[in-house]
């Protein structure tokens, strides 16, 4: 049986073969964002020959090359700047290459502060590490139970030999943190109840099989997973146990039964620039506006498209949550942010190309998300369930479902996945070999249409010979009959015969 | 990315193209179940010619040939009537290829009305007209709001670039007319509160997403989305906002938690019968039972299949509702009809071709779809929301998930379903053809039996002229040498001749 | 359109042509847990001639051959016992065969016994009578109850024209006997309530249209459909009709509402015992501890490791349940048992080959379906629902879509799966084949890799040989023409011969 390829996206082996040419354009492309319309050539990682490398680059820059010398210095350390930069933003791919010959344990390390990062479809352990400081800014225990979810989600993937690659990019872990910290999140036994850390290590280990499970299914449409084992899993797990449960009991939600009283003049606007941040630290359960803003800079470390989109999106959530008349509390905590955060980064630049009208689409899915996350905190709180990441989870497939006619939207096969940045650079370079196909094609359809036209001219001209031919033959039949028969008029022969001749030679020269 | 088959069903271009001969083949089937095992030659659209018609018409009317003048002139009259009929029955198709060459906005209109009636699978923009009416009958409002949501989700559809035949058979509108409608109905805020216009834009707009989504996954199985976006986003809504919401408060609904006192000898049997056409106008929410019956006559027009299901399927939820001691005045209000309704109608003849034992099964789905429509609003109602029409979404996609060995159940492609009557004509002609390709293949097997026997005979001739041949020259070399041996007995050798020529000579005409 | 395969598993109509040979195989694998490294030729069915048989068996009993004449006859009879085992163990083949020709009630009946005993994966008629017998001894109404709904969920298949292999296997019985015994065990109005067969033969028929619909999801996935009508089914009608249905009531089924009181000085280690039993019992929902071992007995007459993994995955349940604090009298009841021994059923040797791997990956699952149950549990009780066997349906179908790199976890075809016996059996024989065509294919490759450098070493020779001649022949060319010009100096022309000679010698050796 061969294995489905699963989870929300896989780089491949293939990646790590052409890494040397890649970092180029992925940096640049990082840099797109900040730095519009403009290439580095010297960001080559081998900087040996940047002035033969211009040969190679795009035709745009052609007209700068007569530059003066004091802006060539300064683009030069410029370019020094972001190479440097190149090593530790995206996916770091030249440290996971590096990585790869190291001890084991610090391997394990490697994939769990990626599998940290992965919450946020960040592949980076640098980010990963930075979540992790923010995380422990945020609680120690929060911290600890989110460091065992990852250790033991990429142990028991590991133990049931899934694909090796997706291990190393953190896809086993990143279900694993959340279950570690939002299980330690929502027990009302308190911090530092050690218990808990049995079914935190059970449920983690699940993780592996959860996603599995669902990549099957979910692969059938090229669907990434998501976080849906993470939701299914601490779901079960708090509904399993529930409020009353002697051993794990879990803290008290439930629904709305009355008319919250709403008045715009209490509204404190700070408090609703805070909850952007706060949003964003809601991904991991974290209401500290600090762990918040950590998280926004171990974002852009690896891919300003992201970042802008992560707050974009809790913005976006930010503003439903007044529009639907939610308590100011909530919105103030961050509850109508994490959600559309996650939605916003996983359509804008992630699994759908970077495109105006994909942002567009990314931002509709924000509010769309906002709206699903009213209504199933609703009903989940009937069960006293929290929403988790379901509304992402939900409405993110169906945006990624959608199949539209433009080439404007165009969706990423799963396995191309890697960054925003860089999967511009892969729909750039279709883009292009389409164009020139299409260029290629169109000459030789008129080239084919000349050869035709040209043929068809010769064709007809062969016609003609051969039916003048015919008439000469013809011709000379009826001569011969005709001197047969009345051997005496010849002058008449040599008069017909003629013409006959001359058209023949000028239509030889048409 | 090529786009996936979507919705309910698709017409297709192709459809497109064989107009006109289709015309008289659907117009008769339409008539078929009112004037049965009956066929107007003199429907065919031209008329120039019926005479002529005649030879290609089928047998069973050759005997009729020779008829009366008076019956003749009678005959065409009726021929005359139906074939205006022709034009504004089933899905207009005429109609619809006259209106490509029109200005947008009256497409657009086409559109809506084509999508106001693809509510009850109907493609006709008549009928959808009539529904309008039946909606203004009930209430302003409401008939408004169900305008704004089939405009604006046709509009949605169009900057989606979704397919532009879908879009004109109002398969992206039948959503977003539910969507505004109920949206209407379950507001606490009361008519003309216009704010109730921004969700009701934003969800309208939404629908084709969902229903793109939906299709990408249901076409796996050539299933249709039927009104599950509507749920979906209807439902989405209620538990969104809530009863208690300042902004969009919902009609509070509660779950039974006491038994109803049902008495048998307080049955109305007027409103019981009143029940069927209300349960009709419960498809769009509407409780007036004119309305109902507007709409009946709205199905009548274009199907006269479907208006049969139609009434069959809510008196189907009609008596359930007694069966399970439901409270009477729910099924008074046709709370218990109108997703048997629809069920019946899918199920049968819509995309299934109608047999009996197609009849029968979308019999059986309507009380099954009356059982699950008591469940469902069971459930729902915890959550403070109506059933819509999940019961008909889930029943009617079971139903049609189902394989059996029979030949009598046959589910039409999704691509041909078009309405009952033609597509009980594309079952005919494909069974024909079936059936002409059996005697076919039969034909050929008995002549190739045939032409293998008689080989058979020849060959074995052949082989036994060749035995016989064998068997003279070994005589004649074994007479040579012989011969050549004891040259002085002559007789005998002739004598051993003459019966091999004998012999030959008889098998030969064996 | 062709039947989709639908079901838990189909024994298809290849297994019935090689009945004859597969018997041995079957009963000595049936045997294999009890008296391990044993097989006994003797049990091939015609034990005409036992020590021809030898020659075929494998090679680990040759040593045995010359043993006393006393073990040889304590063997033989024992044998003799095994061979008359083989005749009501596993699938009961030989019976089935022998069915298909007797009259059709009793071949009715026998599909009812199957369809009884499938709910337990045992495709056994005696297993099946065994189980109505225990059902009789909880209670003669329930038993009746089942009885019909198995009836008329075979005959609803019958009409329908479902594959008639899966109908005698009992492959559509097994959701009706559920559905009729678990409607009358919930129902509130009673023992002997006639009106209650009125839903349950409705539902009944309904289950193979659920079936049939649901098979045609799963069998993309190429998994079973387990228990899921059953669940869909029994949950439908409960909570169409609920607790305050005045014709159908069902039993009052309440969310918890506080903690409940767990003192472990309370428990009783005897009922604790006694809970596995009734775990198995439970399955069919008998809280009858005798039931339960009755049950257990049908199991073992079938399948020796089904038998084992039910008590496994029982014990699992209880273990579950005393870690997560649920209430004593819970786990007495069974209720946390009976999914567990489904799930361990399912996961242990009926749908994965048994190996050691995958005995563990059994017994995670029933740990993993125990904390599912008690999820599931809590949020049907707020519908007033039971768990139904939603909790095993769950947890067996996420670990069926697992998937692994290794080849210790290998899931079985759907239509080869039959009893975890034979399943092994046919798991044993694909590895053999896999390792012998690996070994010829690597004696192939050795013999090839031989090959080609012999034959490399060979047209090097010759390349050498070749280029050799050239040279000779060019320098005899060179001789000749020198020859021809400076006939003179023949002391130089010997020079310039002479090393030539030289070289070619030391060439050859190079």
């Amino acid at each position: 049986m061969q294995p489905v390829p699963i989870l929300r996206y896989m780089p491949g082996p293939h990646y790590i073969k052409d890494i040397q040419k890649n970092i180029s354009c992925s940096t640049s492309a990082a840099l797109s964002t900040t730095l519009p319309a403009r290439t580095f050539p010297e960001l080559q990682p081998l900087m040996a020959h940047p002035q033969s490398e211009h040969n190679n680059s795009q035709e745009d820059r052609k007209e700068k090359d007569p530059m003066q010398p004091g802006r060539k210095a300064l683009q030069r350390a410029r370019a020094c700047f972001l190479k440097g930069v190149s090593y530790f933003s995206g996916d770091m791919k030249v440290f996971g290459k590096w990585m790869e010959k190291q001890f084991f344990l610090l391997q394990l390390l490697d994939w769990i502060l990626r599998g940290a990062a992965q919450v946020m479809f960040v592949n980076n352990p640098l980010s990963g590490l930075i979540i992790f400081a923010g995380l422990i800014l945020q609680n120690y225990w929060w911290a600890l139970n989110g460091f065992v979810g990852t250790l033991f989600a990429t142990i028991s993937a590991l133990i049931l030999q899934q694909n090796r690659g997706a291990v190393a990019a953190g896809l086993y872990g990143y279900n694993g943190i959340l279950v570690g910290l939002l299980m330690a999140v929502f027990s009302k036994a308190g911090d530092w109840y050690w218990w808990l850390l049995l079914p935190n290590i059970f449920m983690s280990m699940m993780c592996p099989i959860v996603s599995s499970a669902l990549a099957s299914i979910n692969s059938r449409w090229d669907l990434p997973v998501f976080t849906l084992p993470f939701n299914i899993l601490v779901c079960l797990h708090m509904v399993a146990t529930g409020h009353y449960n002697q051993y794990f009991p879990q803290v008290l939600i439930q629904p709305l039964s009355e008319t919250p009283n709403i008045t715009w003049a209490e509204v404190s606007v700070t408090k609703l620039f805070m909850s952007v941040p706060v949003g964003i630290g809601q991904v991991y359960g974290c209401d500290n506006p600090w762990t918040g803003g950590i998280f926004i800079i171990s974002l852009f470390i690896s891919s300003p498209i992201t970042c802008a989109h992560a707050i974009l999106g809790s913005a976006a959530g930010m503003v439903s949550g007044l529009a639907l008349a939610a308590p100011f509390g909530n919105i103030y905590a961050g509850l109508w942010g994490y959600n559309c955060v996650l939605a916003c980064i996983a359509i804008g630049g992630m699994f759908y190309a970077l495109t105006w009208q994909v942002h567009l689409l990314a931002i509709t899915c924000a509010f769309f998300c906002a709206y699903l996350g009213s209504a199933i905190s609703n009903i989940m709180s009937r069960f006293g369930l929290p929403a988790c990441t379901w509304p992402f989870c939900l409405s993110a497939l169906t945006f990624l479902l959608l199949t539209t006619g433009t080439n404007k939207i165009f969706k990423l096969p799963l396995a191309k996945v890697t960054y925003p940045e860089k999967n511009l650079c892969f729909f750039w370079k279709l883009k292009k070999q389409e164009k020139m196909e299409k260029a290629e094609n169109e000459k030789k359809d008129s080239k084919e249409l000349q050869k035709a036209i040209e043929e068809e001219v010769i064709l007809n001209e062969k016609e003609q010979l051969r039916l003048e031919q015919m008439r000469l033959e013809r011709m000379e039949e009826a001569r011969v009959a005709s001197e047969a028969s009345e051997d005496e008029n010849d002058e008449t022969h040599v008069k017909d015969h003629a013409p006959g001749v001359e058209q023949q030679g000028t239509e030889e020269y048409v």
